[in-house]
């Protein structure tokens, strides 16, 4: 119905959810030194050396926390090479991967905290639970963007079927390592840091998926 | 009088206060995680499962929270979608938005804390309160751009005036519903649901609005 | 000796010190927030609404430290409407700038919680210091830009000096105010409202300069 | 194999890389001055005065800070001038970068907080090797740019590698400073006092280094 001049210009619809986005992911990785406290009072006993490789769990945590959240920034930049339109409802679903994004910085320090402790079950589950939620999100960011074509009209259609197909992995791989860590917690680390892995490069496993249909067609 | 080579580019005028702005919203609605605590001591005693349960309310408020910002950034977003030209006093009243803006986190917490205590009146009256100047303050922001012509000259002037008519119903709802809040808080809790799912979708309520008028007219 | 293109783009230039610095501002105000905590314990023996009013030398610095980083920002984003080059020493000189708006917090909370207390005389000089040092690294900056051609080629020349002035005038301002707060506090305090309102509309002020110079030749 | 009209486009490939790393370069800049505490309780019985002059460490933390964050974002910009197409890896040693950037912020004030105790050695230490970190992320973002022609094309290729000598030169002289801690502190602090000053000019670093190279051809 309206439409403003602004708006019209391709390439710069998506622009301020871009920016918007990218200051949540940016403080969101931020925020996790914080975490890191200066040591004091009875943790410098044995001196600061002792003390700071003491807090070998929290420089963990960090480390963690900001590869999570780098590769969640990782697909949204991703995504967002190849849509180019904006809608309301698109900023809205955004929205919910972002509101998973800033609580990640919470399950990473549950976990970092009480991998030792007895508690360790329901640590990783709460941090499986997050990624789950992560891939749905994304999925559900995707499938709309693609439905409702908001995506570069110019761009190669198996490509961005090859990525809708990435995220349903996504989402069956989280739920199934989220059940195997009822079983295993060793197993189900290697899986989320073979997870990490693979999506923290989305072009070259969406492209190495459509090479292998393409063999197997 | 003066005006630089760098401000006369349509659609660059107003580049630094959205940008400004975008930063304001997203430290806004990331440091809201930060209320969320990692549980300890006492707070341990039933499991670490029981103590993530307890903390139901901050999750809540949490999740309030980030759809309260996220509302105020769809707006910004939907308006200067039509503002292209800025001012010194643009600036200044975008101000007085930010100001409301990162006052949220704020009162948000309050009601989150305070709901099932004997201070929920407080409490609520205190939301209900920044909603109401949240409103004004988009209200004048709105009204001053749409006087002083810096919109888009080739926007169509009735979606312009629906802008100016869904805030004059927004200071009106937020006035009522903060007196109602005295005499029930459910209902006035389930009004500002409401509120938040209509402004959600700024552009379709104006849309919505316009058509209404053209059926009545 | 060498340029990239990315470096030749016109007004391109400034983009990444600007977006840098809009961070920095951004996150300078929104953090004010974080100073007005929760009532809780021995606060809540009045109830909720004593406890909140109680508070109000918090909002009063939450206010004025809001405004007191956003005149700088305005401030900030008037000079570069004007600057267009960026050269090395400009992003160091500018580095000054926000290290003085990213201390601006720490005055202004012991200016809101001493100012009832027998310290107000050094609470105030230290706010009056923070600010006697913001007018010189404003100085310095735009001294710089103007004096190695970094403003647009386009602009008048008579606004450019007349930007000089008022920061000159900046100086000597923020200079005697705060050899006054040693005198009289509430004189003071007026002259950094009246100030604040002064430089919260740059252009406004440097074109009154003009018509003022223009009329006495 | 797959390219939107988005990336296609010169000059905007790494902007959200640059959007992305300026918010992070931002907030932890801007989150150094929380380390600063407003005094209270026993430190100020002295009055304001004695207890704000005895906070010189922080202030001194804080400065240093700052100028320790601020090189690197002098440096990223620098590097970033030159480099002008991405890719996911390139994403990937990028994150390295800000992984040490957001970490800066802790040795930073652990160094501030134990220099004057008998743990001067390991913070010192840990300062140290932060910064040799700092310059092998660096080394290693150039080199692979360079290598895989991410440069802009137009530019002088002895200024390229002019850059990454400067780098090369970076991890030596860190490693040098390191040993040299463990046998003085104060020569190892003049070495990085040092190191900040030219480092803080990148441009000017590489510029020379190209001059004395064909003076010595």
């Amino acid at each position: 119905m309206f439409s403003s001049r602004k708006e019209n210009q391709k390439g710069k619809e998506t622009y301020r959810l871009e920016a918007f986005s990218d200051g949540v992911f940016a403080i969101a990785i931020t925020l996790l030194i914080l975490e890191i406290r200066i040591p004091s009072g009875a943790e410098l006993r044995e001196g600061l050396l002792t003390a700071l490789l003491n807090k070998w769990a929290s420089y963990l945590a960090f480390v963690i926390g900001f590869f999570s959240v780098l590769v969640c920034w990782i697909n949204h930049r991703h995504v967002f090479n190849h849509i180019v339109h904006c809608t309301n409802k698109l900023c809205i679903i955004n929205a919910l991967v972002l509101l998973v994004v800033t609580f990640v910085p919470f399950p990473t320090a549950i976990l970092a905290g009480f991998i030792q402790t007895s508690d360790r079950q329901t640590a990783v589950a709460l941090y499986g639970l997050t990624y789950f939620l992560m891939s749905a999100v994304y999925k559900f960011l995707w499938t709309y963007a693609y439905k409702r074509h908001l995506t570069d009209s110019g761009a190669d259609d198996n490509y961005l079927q090859a990525i809708k197909k990435i995220y349903d992995i996504g989402i069956v791989y989280t739920l199934i390592t989220l059940i195997i860590s009822f079983l295993s917690i060793p197993v189900s680390l290697v899986l989320y840091a073979f997870m990490f892995t693979i999506y923290m490069m989305p072009s070259t496993f969406a492209n190495k998926l459509l090479q292998f249909e393409n063999r197997n067609k």
